[in-house]
């Protein structure tokens, strides 16, 4: 019941609208702006001046336009210069990057990491190591607009910190603001959970693009999901929704992590799989989940048996998750991905059996455009979501 | 990345704004209304004169302000000219309200309904009929802005067709159309989903009021879920979302209507709960699940074990929905308020064993302040949402 906004507010509205089109769409006209924006030539022509003095875009003649008659000009993100800095903390690997104002990766580093406690002192000194390398490939009149972290685990809303993740075997951790400390850019650090962020990624530049309504599931050794319901991120009253992993599917089931029996993680995860393939304990990670689903595929019994019970508890999940919020796609990532290529046939047939069927009529089964980059390219998203909200005031705040 | 609003859509917000405090929070000052809204005190007095003009609102002095000095202008909801039709349709009983602006029910008739199929011509027929009774009683200077529906099953956004209620028997019934027919009033009908109405009724004037992440489970014969996720009800692709009653919680357990198994309402619906007490075929409705109740808490030892078997179904329920949302507040209405007294032990033990800590820390579990009349005040308020987003477009409309 707030009272609409101020003209000031819907000037800042419309210069962070055209700079979100053209960080999404890349190089766009300024007539296409117009149609897309729904304002007049004016007004765009008027922002597009403001965000190019602020260095943000800049105007050119299109290469080619395959038209005669004089071309519009075409607003270009200035990716080069404007960029944030993604990193991704997965179980298995740590990735640092640099990435442009449009969505284009400039730079990066990586890691693989040791399973077992994670300790943040080390990991946030080798992600500032990667930056500090990064940063000196870097031109002097290029603007640093924010960092964005992705993590395996629940993170508190207000101020980025771990509250939970059995699987790296923390709690209560403050990693944004060590990693602020460490990187020392007087920048602050968002830090989101990794299918949260898998989601805004694969809803912005995936496989999900104009979807409302999408659900991500992540895999990784646990399992996690990211929902965008109405086009929201579905945060929930502390920033802890999502937690799909810890669903109970089978009552009474395999103990999970978190203390409980059952859970879509304890039936599905990684553990789950390599166990039921009498794997366990030799090899683990994305490799050794692959390698069950390719015995399976070459006729191996045990691989095949363990595929299907593996994948008919994650179709019974999907079923729940699709009665409860009737989206539009859901989109297997991480090591989901593999498991859901191998057993489709399941997981559909779950789904056919145990959702209604208005609910599932339009929906649409999908693994990931940006495949193991969905959570990297999600955390420089989550950084560029202040430049783009309100791009002036963002500059501002960094000091350019 | 639409544009900002333009000057007249901000007026018409600010409009609707305005109007929604009077309507939700009653008469209110215009000092107050300056305060909450943020506007200037010429902008609420140009706001408030064009409301009073359109017959919305009215000015009038305080009763009594306790204080020295002018007081100021109160601003009231005109309740008894400005009204909307709301009606309410379960599985055993029909109800049919005339409601002013504020939420004030002004006039209500009901009539049992037997259980079986549903027959669209009988209900909507003998609801024209009760509402023909009512309207004899109304002045000539009354309008109607709008008819709202609550009915036990799935429904369409587009068209307010129902597309399933395995409960009601019914499959793709165009019961808006139907019902607007039959009044003949030239005025729209809109149907929604029982639960998702309950679930805005609690929020807007109930136990979750000012709540942005809340759950209501409504149980009637079967079970039904309205969520709010950061202020917006989940509505899903088709507007199926919230269909928690279907999410499996016992795989392979009892048979459902919807032709699964193990469903949430196939464990904790009205059926189960009088089965395993013995007491199926005798009774049923809301008195029967109250005697089980209270047969239990007298101590009757199979009343008591069917008590404490579905409150646990429920409890694991309700835990996979705080897993998945983080909601702030659960509200257990229709029947499931009963269920939930008497077992909130169980419930509150499963969610403690099945929830992660940073998930449940904040959680409130309640039942409904609107009592039994939760779902018919969601319907009035699904009504009254035209008046409330574009008030004189609204009225235009209507031709009034």
């Amino acid at each position: 019941m707030r009272a609409g906004p101020s003209q000031e507010e819907i000037r800042r509205q419309n210069l962070g609208a055209l700079l979100r089109h053209v960080h999404l769409s890349g190089p766009t006209s300024r007539a296409e702006l117009t149609s897309r924006m729904g304002l007049n030539r004016s007004t765009i022509m008027a922002l597009t001046a403001d965000l190019t003095a602020a260095g943000l875009v800049r105007e050119e003649l299109p290469r080619e336009t395959g038209r005669a008659g004089r071309p519009s000009l075409v607003v270009r993100p200035e990716s080069s210069r404007v960029y944030v800095l993604a990193f991704d903390i997965g179980v298995d690997r740590l990735v640092a990057a640099r990435v442009g104002l449009g969505g284009v990766i400039l730079d990066r580093a990586e890691s693989p990491r040791d399973r077992g406690p994670f300790s943040l002192g080390e990991v946030s000194g080798l992600l500032a190591g990667f930056t500090g390398q990064m940063l000196k490939k870097v031109g002097a009149d290029a603007v640093c607009v924010g960092v964005g972290v992705s993590f395996s685990g629940g993170v508190r809303r207000l101020d980025g910190v771990v509250r939970f993740s059995p699987n790296m075997g923390v709690a209560d951790v403050p990693l944004g603001a060590e990693l602020e400390a460490r990187l020392g850019l007087g920048i602050p650090v968002a830090v989101g959970n990794d299918a949260n962020l898998g989601a805004l990624a694969e809803q912005a530049r995936g496989v999900g693009a104009g979807s409302r309504d999408l659900i991500y599931l992540h895999g990784d050794v646990g399992i996690g999901g990211g929902i965008i319901a109405s086009g929201q991120l579905l945060g929930g009253h502390g920033g802890y929704g999502g937690e799909v992993g810890h669903m109970v599917v089978n009552a009474g089931g395999r103990p999970c992590g978190c203390g409980s029996r059952g859970c879509l993680e304890a039936e599905v995860g990684e553990r789950a799989l390599l166990e039921a393939a009498g794997r366990f304990g030799h090899q683990v990670g994305r490799d050794a989940v692959r390698s069950v689903v390719d015995a399976a595929d070459r006729g191996d019994v045990v691989a095949r048996e363990a595929l299907l019970r593996v994948g008919d508890w994650l179709g019974l999940g999907v079923a729940n998750l699709v009665n409860i919020f009737n989206p539009e796609i859901v989109v297997f990532g991480g090591m989901l991905r593999e498991i859901y290529l191998g057993a489709a046939a399941q997981v559909r047939s779950r789904i056919n059996t145990d959702v209604l069927y208005a609910s599932r009529e339009h929906l649409r089964l999908r693994t990931p455009v940006l495949g193991d980059d969905t959570t990297l390219v999600g955390a420089a998203e989550l950084a560029f979501a202040q430049v783009l909200a309100d791009p002036l005031d963002a500059l501002a705040r960094v000091g350019a």
